[in-house]
């Protein structure tokens, strides 16, 4: 504990962009903070990296650098190990972090399909340790300020439809084929990377219940495929009281509007402005013709809220968060699945050996 | 001929809203009119209904007025039939047309199958009239300006992605269930009112080709199916190129933008404003951050610009036009009828007997 507060030490797996941001928003300064966040531990694939990841990022604060992952899995003095690799990496580091008996917070996507991470969640359960997939948009208030207008104020009356799209042009010409957005064998396209948050919005903006609790909607989907890997997937879900959402996804052009996501209710509908996976404020329009525009502070990314939650949870003894549950990881993934079978997007590891 | 352009002689069959539309549209003064339109009949249920609607769309003119279809089109005065009546009628009202040697314009969805329409294209082919679903909205100047900017200039360079919706709470709640917005047998659902200027323009904005030079894209599709008839249809078209299509319609929700339709390329995207069926005007945005609003003038609902080339057509003994020919018709019903077959909507009708 410092300051009253929890304390989590927290060992870096990876020293890439995600990582960078995640680093950056754990060490700011909040005056709301419900953790507080160590970044005791930084691993790279090279021990130079790892140091200037650590000296650009983490000024003033000496956290232990290592070359590889496995002494950071082996430090004694971190408690949970966040993990920023690409995709396809995830199973394994998941999996070593595990062996070392430490919680993890994962990026998403948390694996590939949703046989990996299921491989996972049954390895952290034997080992009776925390474990996340790191989507932190579920923990922005924005995004819980939603959930409660549409589904416990249910303030645009019957949920009818949701549209989400994530399109962000990633230059994927301009890649080299190892590249994580041009490998399938790292997980590559579209769907994964961004559509990942579309297919969130679409869920959480349908349906209330999350995980085992959720409804079971059926799937129509189609993906571009260009060199093994989706540049474009958009799907329709319809669910058993009728709602569609309709979600989609593209990593060779950019954002048609800031409005990325769209509810429509019988009695009004909800825009929400930003990236998918970072909104930034919404608007909700009522049918009488009146609206509210609802803003929120949020100094860095907002990598932090996801980061307290994960904190309480640990300090409490919990091996799961209640927002982003293990059944709701898997029950994405398995959606994940379902649009890449009618796609047509495989990754290598997707065949059982 | 009058003033030295192209006449064309009227019979108007069936007195609601659409017919409504289009006659005050015909007899509009216009300054670009390329041919000149003359209501000659009025047909409809009753002579009062067919009375009341002269005295209330053609004042101070003279047109003859029939309680029942077949007058009409037994009328020596009669060039062309404009057929207005609901969907599921439009197969007999075409055939009965026809059988009068009249030129026909059959409002869309021309009929309920594309079963359907090849039978009265056969019947027309036969007797060698004129026969177009009246698809009024390609026939827009700002609709031709969006195909030749995509398609010829290639303004926005490769064309990845097209979405458009079309929502219009029509207050299904509120009518009875012999509502044509209502009885299956009518040809009830969003999908082939309204749905239908969605699909069009995702086939126009994803294909310079149609009718027989359209490329044939793959189609995933779902609907809300309430009381027998979908109040809402999703569908991706996934073209052999990759290009992706997301068309939707709701009759249960209004628009969630004045945005309708949105085309985006490889470098830029143009965002069409109004309703699908009647746009209004449309911005280009190009990806050095340039931007251009194209507005058009638009006299009434733009329903003469299909006559217009209808007129045309007729007076250079064409039977089919060239920018919605039958080939065309039938491949857009082909496309709804795989639509329906994924999503669930039946008509009596689609069952041969």
């Amino acid at each position: 504990m410092s300051n009253g507060i929890t304390t989590l030490r927290w060992g870096v797996i990876a020293t890439g962009l995600i990582s960078s941001w995640f680093v950056d928003d754990l060490v700011l300064s909040r005056k709301d903070a419900k953790a507080y966040h160590i970044i005791q531990a930084i691993g790279s694939s090279s021990i130079e990296k790892a140091r200037a990841f650590a000296e650009k990022h983490l000024p003033g604060q000496n956290p232990a650098i290592y070359g590889n992952y496995d002494e950071v899995y082996a430090d004694s003095n971190v408690d949970i190990i966040y993990i920023g690799t690409p995709h396809a990496l995830h199973k394994k580091n998941c999996l070593d972090a595990i062996s070392a008996d430490k919680h993890v917070l994962c990026e998403k996507a948390f694996t590939l399909n949703a046989r990996e991470a299921r491989v996972v969640f049954e390895a952290a359960k034997k080992r009776g340790v925390f474990i996340m997939e790191a989507m932190w948009t579920r923990f922005y208030p924005l995004t819980r300020t939603v959930i409660s207008l549409i589904h416990e104020q249910r303030v645009i009356g019957d949920i009818q439809r949701v549209f989400c799209d994530f399109a962000m042009d990633q230059k994927i010409a301009s890649l080299g084929p190892e590249s994580r957005l041009k490998d399938p064998a790292l997980g590559a396209g579209s769907l994964l990377d961004i559509g990942i948050y579309s297919l969130t919005w679409g869920l959480l903006g349908s349906d209330s219940g999350i995980g085992a609790e959720a409804q079971t909607p059926e799937i129509a989907a189609k993906q571009t495929i260009q060199d093994g890997f989706d540049v474009a997937t958009s799907a329709i879900l319809l669910y058993p009281n009728g709602r569609q959402a309709i979600v989609s996804s593209s990593n060779l052009v950019n954002p048609k509007s800031n409005i990325i996501c769209t509810i429509q209710g019988s009695n009004g509908h909800i825009d929400i402005a930003g990236f998918p996976s970072a909104p930034e404020y919404f608007t909700l329009y009522l049918k009488d013709g009146s609206s509210k525009k609802y803003e929120f502070e949020r100094p860095g990314r907002g990598f932090y809220w996801e980061a307290d939650a994960v904190a309480l949870d640990i300090a409490a003894g919990r091996v799961q968060n209640q927002i982003m549950p293990w059944a709701e990881t898997v029950r994405v993934l398995e959606l994940l699945d379902e649009i890449r079978r009618q796609g047509g997007a495989k990754f290598p590891q997707d065949e059982v050996a």
